[in-house]
């Protein structure tokens, strides 16, 4: 497996994007440790007096729907559209999507207003919003959510599907990812069940996803947001191998791999990633 | 000294019971953390618009008072209610009650409409609500708000007195724990000074608790709460001692030791608790 | 070098000054734990009707605009109000001033309208302050911002400049801090660069300096807010660098350092500091 774009990581640490986060209370400050790790600047603000211009100066935008609230759409619709029209790639995360049907309605509404890029959930958040309600467990994807055998055909449907509507790159987590754009699918095997067990990992990964989309564009071809959801994704199951390994050495617990995590996705490198990540399918259509 | 229930935490650790928790912004990541490395699973939501909804799908509802504004109590009635109403446990923390009049006025208001299963407080919160007003230092208690040999009898009192009111178990945290839902007492033993070193120790036995809490029932049997809050402050104690002896012994502070705490609370077992638990007066009337 | 006043951290641990936060909630959980850590006391509370009865009781009060919501400055003022008129330190931290205009007017509206104590921020922050809009980079200092060699000097000139308006002492950070009343200046070279890999070590120090500040004072003479925040410098970069020689050690990154950092301050002594302080011009007039 050979990624179209080379070195992506040192380009992050090289060009440092600046990912415009209006996310929820809970994991800002592990995304803003995530992003800082890897390379990149977040900034996070939510007051609609300043998001369009807070969104003006950054590479990239997440909007993430934890601890959602009324305002805090209004602030996400005000900078997704500034973004829009500047032409910065924007990860929506739906976090509690068919849980809650305040957060299903908010997903919907700002998928159809806004372009988004890249739309990254668990299975049950995905399906919802693929299919119409579906009952979940919390924000994060119980057991009957996870993409397995019994149902990878009808998430790689539904996702495929949504891609297709929206017109995003779908990434769609768990114990495998899968990431589409409605014709190509790639599954990223790395990872590790440890990543369940701490907060945030998936809002982590939004924002990692958006640090790469920001990245510039290099012989005026810009990047390929479905590639650039797969290394990202490789990069973050990676990074839960590499803290679990080191972990597991020190006889750690939870405590230990998550401060791992943040060391991992430090000190990463393109090459461990070239050898380390567990593609399947490459990035040509599933059909052919 | 034998718990009636046998292996709580392995039950968590299968049942995974999903905690809604109403809290503050300061350390809701740390309780997230500490409920998912504990085994069970964490939703932060405080949008009157959804509360409801949210709380109807979990096991449990935690109130913490920290960083409360106006709409956050709304937010707390109308989840409160419904758990009431679908018979779901209630945790309530009223952080800051005793310090700050609008903490101790929501305290009372949440204490007054809401059938609390459990409230845990330090000694100026309790005293704070079962006494009138009291002077605190804070949100972390001052030395002389400790439960020790001078006034324990009157903290005792006041705990019982506020648990015969309010019909909630109250478990009042220092330097030792006082359980009580006025009838029986029992003195938790646990824990290590370092628990008031980092911040949210208390919240987190909040969710501990509201996790067990929120266990089925068995052979139509529910769960005793004030047996349940006792394990619920063994097992936090405990996990304070064990992170204890790890930070000491690889020379590490105060991050370490939360670190560690976090290791703890993953890897700690029914079996370590009921070798490591340091009880007094066991769960028979201290009248007796 | 020798500090005019003796064993400020010995006396922080005696007194454990209690410091009201107003702040963001990306590392209002980072600060709470350095506060804690360090021997101080936080306590976080931003609803309007609670502030002034809040910061009454507390020792100093810390006004941080990073993730600012409308609302939020109305509760500094009345705060910044109450602690004014009890002769209460203010720490005020411009965070993203320069890169908003809802931050840059929310920081100099508090600045014309309260007798702050210590304002602390970027070189892009301050100089924004100083001389009017400056472009920034996020909340976090971009090369460009740092001062260096180029623009020592200009940097100098501005922080004096706003010290001598604002009548604050003006703690400009980045890889050597700069310290000025407007008559003296010191600039401090502890640290580390990784403190710019991770989130919220600015609001540390806001954090730390106020909790100096809020030290009681001796023998009827307050601490001098210049010498004391320069010691807060001191204490912080040396934490930096205490905790980078315990990670580089354990082949930790961005993650192992984080943790380090809260290790550092709870244990570090006065003597440490004493001893590892890397100051330059002292506490004498620059011009003299």
């Amino acid at each position: 497996m050979i990624f179209p774009e080379e070195n992506l990581l040192e380009r992050l640490r090289r060009e440092r994007p600046l990912v415009h986060c209006i996310t929820n209370y809970v994991t800002a400050g592990d995304v803003a440790n995530y992003l800082l790790a890897a390379g990149a600047s977040p900034v996070m603000a939510e007051e609609p007096k300043e998001v369009e211009e807070v969104v003006s100066a950054a590479q990239a935008l997440v909007l993430n729907l934890g601890t959602l609230h009324e305002g805090k759409v209004s602030a996400m619709e005000l900078a997704g559209r500034r973004a829009a029209s500047l032409g910065k790639p924007i990860v929506l995360d739906p976090v509690g999507a068919g849980g809650a049907s305040f957060r299903t309605e908010a997903a919907k509404r700002l998928i159809e207003g806004l372009p988004c890029t890249v739309i990254r959930g668990n299975a049950s958040e995905i399906l919802a919003l693929a299919q119409g309600t579906h009952s979940v467990r919390g924000v994060d994807a119980g057991e009957q959510d996870e993409i397995s055998g019994a149902n990878l055909e009808a998430c790689v449907k539904a996702a495929a599907n949504l891609a297709r509507v929206s017109k995003a790159v779908i990434v769609m987590t768990g114990k495998t990812d899968l990431v589409t754009d409605g014709r190509r699918t790639c599954r990223v095997r790395n990872g590790h069940p440890m990543m369940k067990r701490i907060t945030g990992t998936g809002c982590m990964l939004d924002a990692l996803t958006a640090a790469f989309l920001g990245l510039s564009s290099r012989e005026g071809r810009p990047g390929d947001p479905f590639e650039r959801a797969v290394y990202a994704a490789a990069v973050h199951g990676l990074c839960g191998e590499l803290a679990w390994a080191r972990t597991a050495e020190e006889n750690g617990g939870a405590g230990a791999f998550r401060m791992r995590l943040f060391d991992a996705v430090s000190m990463v490198t393109d090459r461990q990633v070239l050898e380390g990540a567990r593609l399947e399918d490459g990035f040509r259509d599933t059909e052919s």
